[in-house]
């Protein structure tokens, strides 16, 4: 049975959340895959662990629910150890990063530790956006020259496969228009605006159940779904869009009364990412609120549901919606992309 | 650029749309993907032509669209020449069949030349259910022992990709649940009797427009859907469930009143595929006609959609649709399970 070894970046929310399902599932993959799952380094901002034998998950996640560092791991735990330098210093066959996005400032640590990583050989997997918006091109390159994998499906939606469906199962087509609805926040905070709630109340509950980051701007003003729209179009439309290139629009222009009426209707208010085919061949990139009626198929989505529509010349009109009401769906891709890239079809 | 020469058995409604998808994108394939697609020999029911130089897609399209058959192919065109017996004397590369279903039979011709393809190391694709459903694990192991693919995602659910979603990117996950709607003429008669239609005149306008199947009872009784089952529990569940594993029941039974009555409270009939994990790590299988309410993921299906929903452990619930008014997201299916072999992802 081949030993995977990896290195993990990132103990928050997916980092933490990765170790508790490779933990508990750690059997059951054995079994199924055939894959030997070692975790053999970690880091926060905190500091870092290395052992070529492993860590104990257990251990992991029982220092991060407790609010501490990996540094406190029993012995080999050290503060102040830099992510970059851990890499540096590691044996290993693969990288997790899932360490914070940071955008739009310079999307570190998550950029220096996926370059260093692949220049070290080793396969990369990321759910954080940052780096992908801001070195697209170069970390593919990059990937390519040391014929290793660069996975990032985890960067769009959650837990949807939004890009191994756009990528893989819409191969020949052309896709005429992309619809989607890729960040979880702005939604729920509709939501409540629109059963009258107020922007104060709304943004104070989305903020005390973690979904809501300190930069609230981020999420509200659009720009977390034009970096998902950005990746989307580099990868599953070959193009080679920056986050610049996306016409944006948050949500926190919209009136209240506008939300209740359009609820009154049933319609329903979501920031939607979009990609229209120009004549040209390349597309127009936007973000903006949109209400959806109920028969679009993104008409109906609940709080905590994201959802994407491909409509392509020959693979129909393709709808995929999730239903993630925890980080656990967002965290499993990270176990998806790794279960990719070590097993066959 | 690698030519990949393949035999195309069955120019029927997939088949013969095949043709005209990658006689309309051969260009386009070429550049994005660095493939050149080269049918070498084709073969219906009444014969067979076969050309290692390739044959010319336009005069298969238009033999095919004028109703004769391959055997009038110039030249080349031999009426009586099987399937089977093409395959035996031909030198390609891959297999697309897309022969008739032929369940409950024999699922002859496709078994056979499924069989004789991966005898001789061709990879196998094939949107035809019957040699899955009747040899699932044989066919499996013969491809294994030869070292070729054998890819089938146009089986399930028309060009939806069920298939690939649930065995690649719900990889690791239980899955608890599933629900699919796979079968299009049950959920199209339904409607029309449920907009008070009677059973004579929906089943006349189904076998009208080409989507109802001389045995009418393959679809109506929920055949079909069973078969399809069958296979998302071997491909997607590892469950090796037999065909007549199935609790059935079809559509047949529904009374229009009952149909009329659940439309008016915005509930939709259509035939449900089930399989429910049980407490053993099994899955009971069932197909039946269920009301589906509007909060239903399926609830509010279109006449042309088709839908499956995934309940998983660690990836949420999934759902995705496809609208489909024409067979060609079915018969591209070929196309991306083709690219799929042969491009990297």
């Amino acid at each position: 049975m081949p030993t995977i070894r990896y290195v993990l970046i990132g103990l928050g929310n997916l980092g933490r959340r990765f170790c508790e399902i490779v933990q508990e599932k750690d059997a059951d993959l054995r079994q199924r895959y055939d894959v030997d799952l070692r975790l053999v380094g970690a880091a926060d901002s905190r500091g870092a662990a290395y052992d070529l034998q492993g860590l104990d998950l257990a251990d992991v996640v029982r220092l991060k629910t407790s609010g501490e560092s990996i540094a406190a791991y029993p012995a080999i735990g050290k503060t102040g150890w830099e992510a970059k330098a851990l890499i540096e210093a590691a044996e290993a066959d693969v990288m997790l990063e899932a360490s914070p996005v940071n955008l739009p400032q310079h999307a570190e640590p998550g950029l220096s530790c996926i370059r260093t990583a692949l220049e070290k050989g080793w396969h990369v997997i990321t759910p954080n956006k940052g780096p992908l918006v801001v070195a697209y091109q170069e970390l593919h390159a990059l990937a390519r020259s040391h014929g290793v994998k660069l996975r990032y499906d985890g960067t769009v939606a959650g837990g949807l496969p939004a890009l191994n469906i756009g990528r893989r199962d819409l191969r020949g087509a052309i896709i005429h228009r992309i619809e989607a609805v890729p960040n979880l926040v702005t939604g729920y905070v509709v939501d409540m605006l629109s059963n009258g709630l107020t922007w104060d109340t709304a943004l104070a509950r989305a903020r005390a159940e973690g979904v809501l980051e300190s930069d609230a701007a981020w999420d509200l003003e659009g720009w977390d779904a034009a970096a998902k729209l950005t990746i989307l179009a580099n990868t599953v439309l070959d193009y080679p869009a920056q986050i610049e290139d996306v016409t944006r629009a948050g949500i926190t222009g919209l009136a209240q009364e506008e939300l209740v009426s359009a609820c009154d209707r049933n319609f329903c208010y979501r920031l939607l990412a979009r990609a229209e085919r120009r004549a040209d061949g390349g597309y127009n990139l936007s973000v903006a609120p949109v209400a959806l009626g109920p028969d679009h198929p993104l008409g109906r989505l609940g709080s905590k549901q994201l959802g994407i529509v491909f409509h392509t010349d020959i693979y129909g009109t393709l709808t995929t919606i999730i239903e993630e009401p925890d980080p656990i769906p967002s965290a499993a891709t990270m176990l998806r992309d790794l279960l990719d890239i070590y097993t066959e079809d």
